[in-house]
Protein backbone atom coordinates (compact mmCIF):
# COMPACT_ATOMS: atom_id res chain seq x y z
CA UNK A 1 0.00 0.00 0.00
CA UNK A 2 1.43 3.38 -1.21
CA UNK A 3 -0.68 5.66 0.61
CA UNK A 4 -1.21 5.09 4.62
CA UNK A 5 -4.07 7.39 4.81
CA UNK A 6 -7.55 6.53 2.13
CA UNK A 7 -8.06 10.70 2.38
CA UNK A 8 -4.86 11.55 1.02
CA UNK A 9 -5.39 9.29 -1.61
CA UNK A 10 -8.62 10.22 -2.80
CA UNK A 11 -7.92 14.01 -2.72
CA UNK A 12 -4.61 12.95 -4.46
CA UNK A 13 -6.66 11.77 -7.48
CA UNK A 14 -9.12 15.00 -7.44
CA UNK A 15 -5.99 16.78 -8.08
CA UNK A 16 -4.18 14.83 -10.42
CA UNK A 17 -7.30 14.41 -12.44
CA UNK A 18 -7.36 18.80 -13.21
CA UNK A 19 -5.69 19.42 -16.11
CA UNK A 20 -1.81 20.68 -16.09
CA UNK A 21 -1.23 18.97 -12.43
CA UNK A 22 0.71 15.63 -12.61
CA UNK A 23 0.62 12.85 -10.04
CA UNK A 24 3.65 14.38 -7.84
CA UNK A 25 2.18 17.92 -8.22
CA UNK A 26 -1.02 16.50 -6.90
CA UNK A 27 0.73 14.94 -4.07
CA UNK A 28 2.49 17.69 -2.80
CA UNK A 29 -1.01 19.88 -2.79
CA UNK A 30 -2.77 17.03 -0.73
CA UNK A 31 0.33 17.35 1.78
CA UNK A 32 -0.25 21.42 1.63
CA UNK A 33 -4.06 20.87 2.05
CA UNK A 34 -3.44 18.58 5.10
CA UNK A 35 -1.65 21.56 6.74
CA UNK A 36 -3.78 24.16 6.10
CA UNK A 37 -6.00 25.44 9.02
CA UNK A 38 -9.86 23.52 9.08
CA UNK A 39 -11.38 26.66 8.44
CA UNK A 40 -9.44 27.69 5.22
CA UNK A 41 -9.73 24.19 3.73
CA UNK A 42 -13.71 24.49 4.42
CA UNK A 43 -13.73 27.69 2.45
CA UNK A 44 -11.86 25.92 -0.41
CA UNK A 45 -14.42 23.20 -0.37
CA UNK A 46 -17.39 25.12 -0.30
CA UNK A 47 -15.56 27.59 -3.45
CA UNK A 48 -15.76 24.24 -5.50
CA UNK A 49 -19.69 23.83 -4.89
CA UNK A 50 -20.50 27.37 -5.17
CA UNK A 51 -19.07 27.67 -8.65
CA UNK A 52 -21.06 24.67 -10.02
CA UNK A 53 -24.43 25.76 -7.79
CA UNK A 54 -23.95 29.79 -8.66
CA UNK A 55 -22.29 29.93 -12.50
CA UNK A 56 -24.11 29.71 -15.30
CA UNK A 57 -24.03 31.00 -18.78
CA UNK A 58 -25.18 34.58 -19.65
CA UNK A 59 -28.05 34.33 -22.35
CA UNK A 60 -26.96 36.77 -24.55
CA UNK A 61 -22.90 36.83 -24.36
CA UNK A 62 -22.39 33.25 -23.37
CA UNK A 63 -19.83 34.81 -21.08
CA UNK A 64 -20.15 33.40 -17.20
CA UNK A 65 -22.11 35.14 -15.08
CA UNK A 66 -24.81 34.32 -12.03
CA UNK A 67 -27.32 36.83 -12.75
CA UNK A 68 -28.83 36.80 -16.44
CA UNK A 69 -27.82 38.39 -18.40
CA UNK A 70 -24.32 38.87 -17.20
CA UNK A 71 -23.17 42.25 -15.49
CA UNK A 72 -21.21 43.40 -18.67
CA UNK A 73 -24.45 42.96 -21.16
CA UNK A 74 -27.00 44.90 -18.55
CA UNK A 75 -24.36 47.74 -17.92
CA UNK A 76 -25.38 51.12 -18.93
CA UNK A 77 -21.98 51.75 -19.21
CA UNK A 78 -20.21 49.80 -21.70
CA UNK A 79 -20.63 50.53 -25.47
CA UNK A 80 -23.98 48.79 -26.73
CA UNK A 81 -22.76 49.12 -30.50
CA UNK A 82 -19.09 47.64 -30.31
CA UNK A 83 -19.48 43.50 -29.57
CA UNK A 84 -15.74 41.72 -29.12
CA UNK A 85 -15.84 37.96 -30.29
CA UNK A 86 -13.93 35.80 -28.17
CA UNK A 87 -13.14 32.07 -27.60
CA UNK A 88 -13.54 31.14 -23.81
CA UNK A 89 -14.53 33.12 -20.83
CA UNK A 90 -11.23 33.40 -19.75
CA UNK A 91 -10.37 35.25 -22.99
CA UNK A 92 -12.57 37.88 -21.41
CA UNK A 93 -10.91 38.30 -18.57
CA UNK A 94 -7.35 38.69 -20.32
CA UNK A 95 -8.94 41.56 -22.91
CA UNK A 96 -10.57 43.25 -19.62
CA UNK A 97 -7.46 43.38 -17.95
CA UNK A 98 -6.26 45.62 -20.56
CA UNK A 99 -9.18 48.45 -19.43
CA UNK A 100 -8.74 49.15 -23.09
CA UNK A 101 -12.14 47.66 -24.10
CA UNK A 102 -15.91 49.62 -23.15
CA UNK A 103 -17.93 47.33 -25.30
CA UNK A 104 -19.54 44.39 -25.25
CA UNK A 105 -18.54 40.66 -25.66
CA UNK A 106 -19.78 37.05 -27.17
CA UNK A 107 -17.74 34.09 -25.79
CA UNK A 108 -18.00 31.52 -29.11
CA UNK A 109 -17.32 28.89 -26.40
CA UNK A 110 -14.33 27.51 -28.39
CA UNK A 111 -12.93 28.04 -32.26
CA UNK A 112 -12.89 25.84 -35.24
CA UNK A 113 -11.30 22.32 -35.46
CA UNK A 114 -12.24 20.30 -37.86
CA UNK A 115 -9.99 17.22 -36.49
CA UNK A 116 -11.41 17.69 -33.04
CA UNK A 117 -15.36 17.67 -34.39
CA UNK A 118 -15.91 21.45 -33.71
CA UNK A 119 -18.28 22.90 -36.23
CA UNK A 120 -20.16 26.17 -36.29
CA UNK A 121 -23.38 24.41 -35.21
CA UNK A 122 -21.07 23.49 -31.74
CA UNK A 123 -20.41 27.70 -31.38
CA UNK A 124 -22.25 30.23 -30.57
CA UNK A 125 -22.45 31.40 -34.00
CA UNK A 126 -26.30 31.68 -34.85
CA UNK A 127 -26.31 33.56 -31.38
CA UNK A 128 -23.75 36.05 -32.27
CA UNK A 129 -25.64 37.12 -35.70
CA UNK A 130 -29.00 37.11 -33.98
CA UNK A 131 -27.61 39.53 -32.14
CA UNK A 132 -26.41 42.10 -34.51
CA UNK A 133 -28.73 45.42 -34.45
CA UNK A 134 -29.04 48.24 -36.50
CA UNK A 135 -26.78 50.40 -34.33
CA UNK A 136 -24.11 47.60 -34.45
CA UNK A 137 -20.92 49.36 -35.35
CA UNK A 138 -18.15 47.18 -35.09
CA UNK A 139 -17.38 43.59 -34.40
CA UNK A 140 -13.64 42.50 -33.24
CA UNK A 141 -12.55 38.73 -33.61
CA UNK A 142 -10.16 38.55 -31.05
CA UNK A 143 -9.46 34.71 -31.56
CA UNK A 144 -6.30 32.86 -30.46
CA UNK A 145 -3.73 33.36 -33.18
CA UNK A 146 -3.42 29.39 -33.80
CA UNK A 147 -4.78 27.19 -36.62
CA UNK A 148 -7.95 27.16 -35.14
CA UNK A 149 -8.67 30.46 -34.26
CA UNK A 150 -7.75 31.52 -37.70
CA UNK A 151 -10.00 29.43 -39.17
CA UNK A 152 -12.71 30.58 -36.82
CA UNK A 153 -12.06 34.38 -37.72
CA UNK A 154 -11.59 33.36 -41.72
CA UNK A 155 -15.27 31.95 -41.25
CA UNK A 156 -16.88 34.41 -39.20
CA UNK A 157 -15.51 37.33 -41.62
CA UNK A 158 -17.11 35.62 -44.42
CA UNK A 159 -20.41 34.83 -42.34
CA UNK A 160 -20.73 38.91 -41.45
CA UNK A 161 -19.55 40.43 -44.60
CA UNK A 162 -23.56 40.51 -45.93
CA UNK A 163 -24.37 42.67 -42.56
CA UNK A 164 -22.28 44.96 -43.90
CA UNK A 165 -20.82 45.60 -40.22
CA UNK A 166 -17.45 46.64 -39.87
CA UNK A 167 -15.24 43.58 -39.06
CA UNK A 168 -11.93 43.91 -37.70
CA UNK A 169 -9.47 41.75 -35.83
CA UNK A 170 -6.91 41.93 -33.63
CA UNK A 171 -3.65 42.75 -34.57
CA UNK A 172 -0.18 39.86 -34.76
CA UNK A 173 2.59 40.97 -34.63
CA UNK A 174 5.81 41.13 -31.99
CA UNK A 175 4.61 40.58 -28.62
CA UNK A 176 5.92 43.51 -25.99
CA UNK A 177 9.00 42.91 -24.44
CA UNK A 178 9.89 40.19 -27.02
CA UNK A 179 13.48 40.64 -29.23
CA UNK A 180 12.72 40.48 -32.81
CA UNK A 181 16.00 38.42 -32.73
CA UNK A 182 14.00 35.40 -31.56
CA UNK A 183 10.76 36.38 -33.27
CA UNK A 184 9.54 33.21 -35.70
CA UNK A 185 9.39 33.95 -39.14
CA UNK A 186 5.18 33.76 -39.09
CA UNK A 187 4.76 36.42 -36.09
CA UNK A 188 7.84 38.57 -38.03
CA UNK A 189 6.04 37.82 -41.42
CA UNK A 190 2.52 39.44 -39.82
CA UNK A 191 4.27 42.10 -37.93
CA UNK A 192 5.86 43.70 -41.17
CA UNK A 193 2.37 42.85 -42.96
CA UNK A 194 1.00 44.63 -40.34
CA UNK A 195 3.10 48.17 -39.94
CA UNK A 196 1.88 51.11 -39.00
CA UNK A 197 2.56 54.65 -40.21
CA UNK A 198 4.50 56.61 -37.21
CA UNK B 1 -14.69 44.28 -12.84
CA UNK B 2 -12.71 41.19 -13.77
CA UNK B 3 -14.54 38.22 -13.17
CA UNK B 4 -18.31 38.30 -14.05
CA UNK B 5 -18.77 36.04 -10.98
CA UNK B 6 -18.24 36.23 -7.58
CA UNK B 7 -17.86 32.44 -7.10
CA UNK B 8 -14.97 32.03 -9.84
CA UNK B 9 -13.22 34.84 -8.62
CA UNK B 10 -13.32 32.88 -5.23
CA UNK B 11 -12.65 29.90 -6.33
CA UNK B 12 -9.69 31.39 -8.49
CA UNK B 13 -8.41 32.83 -5.28
CA UNK B 14 -8.38 29.36 -3.37
CA UNK B 15 -6.77 27.81 -5.92
CA UNK B 16 -3.98 30.20 -6.46
CA UNK B 17 -2.64 30.07 -2.48
CA UNK B 18 -2.10 26.67 -3.62
CA UNK B 19 1.99 25.89 -3.99
CA UNK B 20 3.18 26.36 -7.80
CA UNK B 21 -0.34 27.31 -8.97
CA UNK B 22 -0.03 30.69 -10.15
CA UNK B 23 -2.86 33.06 -10.99
CA UNK B 24 -3.24 31.78 -14.83
CA UNK B 25 -3.36 28.06 -13.66
CA UNK B 26 -5.96 29.07 -11.24
CA UNK B 27 -8.14 30.37 -13.67
CA UNK B 28 -8.32 27.77 -15.98
CA UNK B 29 -8.29 25.36 -12.82
CA UNK B 30 -11.52 27.15 -11.95
CA UNK B 31 -13.00 27.12 -15.41
CA UNK B 32 -12.59 23.41 -15.48
CA UNK B 33 -14.22 23.09 -12.76
CA UNK B 34 -17.32 24.59 -14.00
CA UNK B 35 -17.04 21.84 -17.19
CA UNK B 36 -17.05 19.22 -14.21
CA UNK B 37 -20.12 17.01 -13.71
CA UNK B 38 -21.60 18.42 -10.39
CA UNK B 39 -21.27 14.87 -8.62
CA UNK B 40 -17.72 14.87 -9.49
CA UNK B 41 -17.22 18.70 -8.18
CA UNK B 42 -19.45 17.44 -4.92
CA UNK B 43 -16.65 14.03 -5.23
CA UNK B 44 -13.70 17.00 -5.13
CA UNK B 45 -15.29 18.95 -2.13
CA UNK B 46 -15.83 16.24 -0.02
CA UNK B 47 -12.53 15.11 -0.48
CA UNK B 48 -10.98 18.45 0.56
CA UNK B 49 -12.44 18.25 4.09
CA UNK B 50 -11.87 14.85 4.26
CA UNK B 51 -8.25 15.10 4.41
CA UNK B 52 -8.56 17.40 7.31
CA UNK B 53 -11.30 15.34 9.34
CA UNK B 54 -9.46 11.98 9.02
CA UNK B 55 -6.02 12.29 8.98
CA UNK B 56 -3.60 12.65 11.63
CA UNK B 57 0.07 11.97 12.29
CA UNK B 58 1.03 8.23 13.63
CA UNK B 59 2.52 8.23 17.45
CA UNK B 60 5.22 5.89 16.47
CA UNK B 61 6.77 6.86 13.08
CA UNK B 62 4.69 10.90 13.04
CA UNK B 63 3.59 9.54 8.98
CA UNK B 64 -0.08 10.41 8.05
CA UNK B 65 -2.88 8.06 8.81
CA UNK B 66 -6.23 7.60 9.22
CA UNK B 67 -5.76 4.63 12.14
CA UNK B 68 -3.31 5.26 15.35
CA UNK B 69 -0.68 3.65 15.11
CA UNK B 70 -0.36 3.52 11.36
CA UNK B 71 -0.92 0.71 9.07
CA UNK B 72 3.33 -0.19 8.49
CA UNK B 73 3.37 0.82 12.10
CA UNK B 74 1.22 -1.87 13.15
CA UNK B 75 1.79 -4.27 10.24
CA UNK B 76 3.52 -7.88 11.30
CA UNK B 77 5.01 -8.51 7.74
CA UNK B 78 7.37 -5.30 8.21
CA UNK B 79 10.59 -5.68 9.17
CA UNK B 80 10.67 -4.37 12.83
CA UNK B 81 15.01 -4.08 13.08
CA UNK B 82 15.06 -1.50 10.45
CA UNK B 83 14.10 2.08 10.78
CA UNK B 84 14.23 4.66 7.83
CA UNK B 85 14.47 7.94 8.88
CA UNK B 86 12.62 10.56 6.44
CA UNK B 87 11.79 14.34 6.21
CA UNK B 88 8.14 14.62 5.02
CA UNK B 89 4.92 11.98 4.92
CA UNK B 90 5.35 12.38 0.47
CA UNK B 91 9.24 10.28 0.96
CA UNK B 92 7.79 7.38 2.76
CA UNK B 93 5.57 7.12 -0.37
CA UNK B 94 8.69 7.70 -2.74
CA UNK B 95 10.67 4.82 -0.52
CA UNK B 96 7.53 2.53 -0.77
CA UNK B 97 7.16 2.79 -4.63
CA UNK B 98 10.65 0.97 -4.47
CA UNK B 99 9.32 -2.03 -3.10
CA UNK B 100 12.51 -2.56 -1.78
CA UNK B 101 12.43 -1.52 1.48
CA UNK B 102 10.33 -3.69 4.20
CA UNK B 103 11.28 -1.79 7.26
CA UNK B 104 9.55 0.72 9.21
CA UNK B 105 10.00 4.30 8.62
CA UNK B 106 10.33 7.63 10.82
CA UNK B 107 9.48 10.69 9.31
CA UNK B 108 11.11 13.70 10.57
CA UNK B 109 8.80 16.77 9.82
CA UNK B 110 11.44 18.51 8.20
CA UNK B 111 15.46 19.01 7.92
CA UNK B 112 17.45 21.15 9.84
CA UNK B 113 17.83 24.49 8.59
CA UNK B 114 18.83 27.44 10.92
CA UNK B 115 18.51 29.93 8.18
CA UNK B 116 14.63 28.71 8.65
CA UNK B 117 14.88 28.15 12.22
CA UNK B 118 14.18 24.54 12.69
CA UNK B 119 16.10 23.32 15.49
CA UNK B 120 16.70 20.20 16.20
CA UNK B 121 13.62 20.28 18.73
CA UNK B 122 11.34 21.13 15.86
CA UNK B 123 12.11 18.05 14.07
CA UNK B 124 10.97 14.02 15.85
CA UNK B 125 14.62 13.68 16.71
CA UNK B 126 13.85 12.86 20.80
CA UNK B 127 11.01 10.21 19.23
CA UNK B 128 13.36 8.95 16.71
CA UNK B 129 15.83 8.20 19.79
CA UNK B 130 13.37 6.82 22.38
CA UNK B 131 12.06 4.60 19.39
CA UNK B 132 15.33 2.73 19.57
CA UNK B 133 15.23 -1.06 21.01
CA UNK B 134 17.62 -4.09 21.68
CA UNK B 135 16.33 -5.13 18.62
CA UNK B 136 16.77 -2.12 15.85
CA UNK B 137 19.87 -3.67 13.36
CA UNK B 138 19.52 -0.81 11.33
CA UNK B 139 18.87 2.87 10.84
CA UNK B 140 18.61 3.94 6.54
CA UNK B 141 18.96 8.22 6.83
CA UNK B 142 17.21 8.24 3.61
CA UNK B 143 17.13 12.27 3.51
CA UNK B 144 17.30 15.36 0.93
CA UNK B 145 20.90 15.59 -0.92
CA UNK B 146 20.71 19.02 -0.23
CA UNK B 147 22.42 21.17 2.53
CA UNK B 148 19.28 21.07 5.14
CA UNK B 149 19.33 17.22 4.18
CA UNK B 150 22.80 16.85 4.45
CA UNK B 151 23.10 18.67 7.70
CA UNK B 152 20.47 16.70 9.26
CA UNK B 153 22.48 13.43 7.70
CA UNK B 154 25.51 14.25 10.01
CA UNK B 155 23.92 15.92 13.20
CA UNK B 156 21.77 12.01 13.06
CA UNK B 157 24.79 10.10 12.56
CA UNK B 158 26.51 12.01 15.42
CA UNK B 159 23.61 11.65 17.62
CA UNK B 160 23.60 7.76 16.82
CA UNK B 161 26.88 6.96 17.22
CA UNK B 162 26.74 6.03 20.80
CA UNK B 163 23.66 3.76 20.54
CA UNK B 164 26.36 1.08 18.69
CA UNK B 165 23.34 0.79 15.58
CA UNK B 166 24.69 0.06 12.25
CA UNK B 167 23.72 3.61 10.54
CA UNK B 168 23.59 4.00 6.87
CA UNK B 169 22.87 6.82 4.43
CA UNK B 170 21.26 6.13 0.92
CA UNK B 171 24.09 6.39 -2.11
CA UNK B 172 24.56 9.32 -3.96
CA UNK B 173 25.41 9.26 -7.32
CA UNK B 174 24.44 9.48 -10.84
CA UNK B 175 20.43 9.42 -11.06
CA UNK B 176 19.30 6.57 -14.02
CA UNK B 177 18.89 7.52 -17.34
CA UNK B 178 20.89 10.50 -16.69
CA UNK B 179 24.46 11.60 -18.79
CA UNK B 180 27.36 11.27 -17.28
CA UNK B 181 28.39 14.53 -19.49
CA UNK B 182 26.05 16.61 -17.85
CA UNK B 183 26.19 15.22 -14.22
CA UNK B 184 27.19 18.42 -12.09
CA UNK B 185 30.86 18.25 -10.66
CA UNK B 186 29.49 17.30 -7.01
CA UNK B 187 27.07 14.67 -8.10
CA UNK B 188 30.04 13.17 -9.65
CA UNK B 189 32.40 13.58 -7.07
CA UNK B 190 30.16 11.92 -5.02
CA UNK B 191 29.52 8.88 -7.66
CA UNK B 192 33.18 8.52 -7.97
CA UNK B 193 33.60 8.29 -3.91
CA UNK B 194 30.91 5.57 -3.71
CA UNK B 195 32.25 3.18 -6.40
CA UNK B 196 31.26 -0.14 -5.82
CA UNK B 197 33.38 -2.99 -6.97
CA UNK B 198 31.76 -5.01 -10.19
Amino acid sequence: MLYTSESIERLVEQFAQLPSIGRKTAQRLAMHVLKMPREEVAAFSKALVDVKDNVRYCTICFNITESDPCSICSSQKRNRAIICVVEEPNDVIAVEKTHEFNGLYHVLGGALSPLDGVSPEDLKVKELLSRLQDDTAEIILALSPNVEGEATTLYLGKLLKPFNIKTTRIARGLPIGSDLEFADEATLTRALEGRVAL
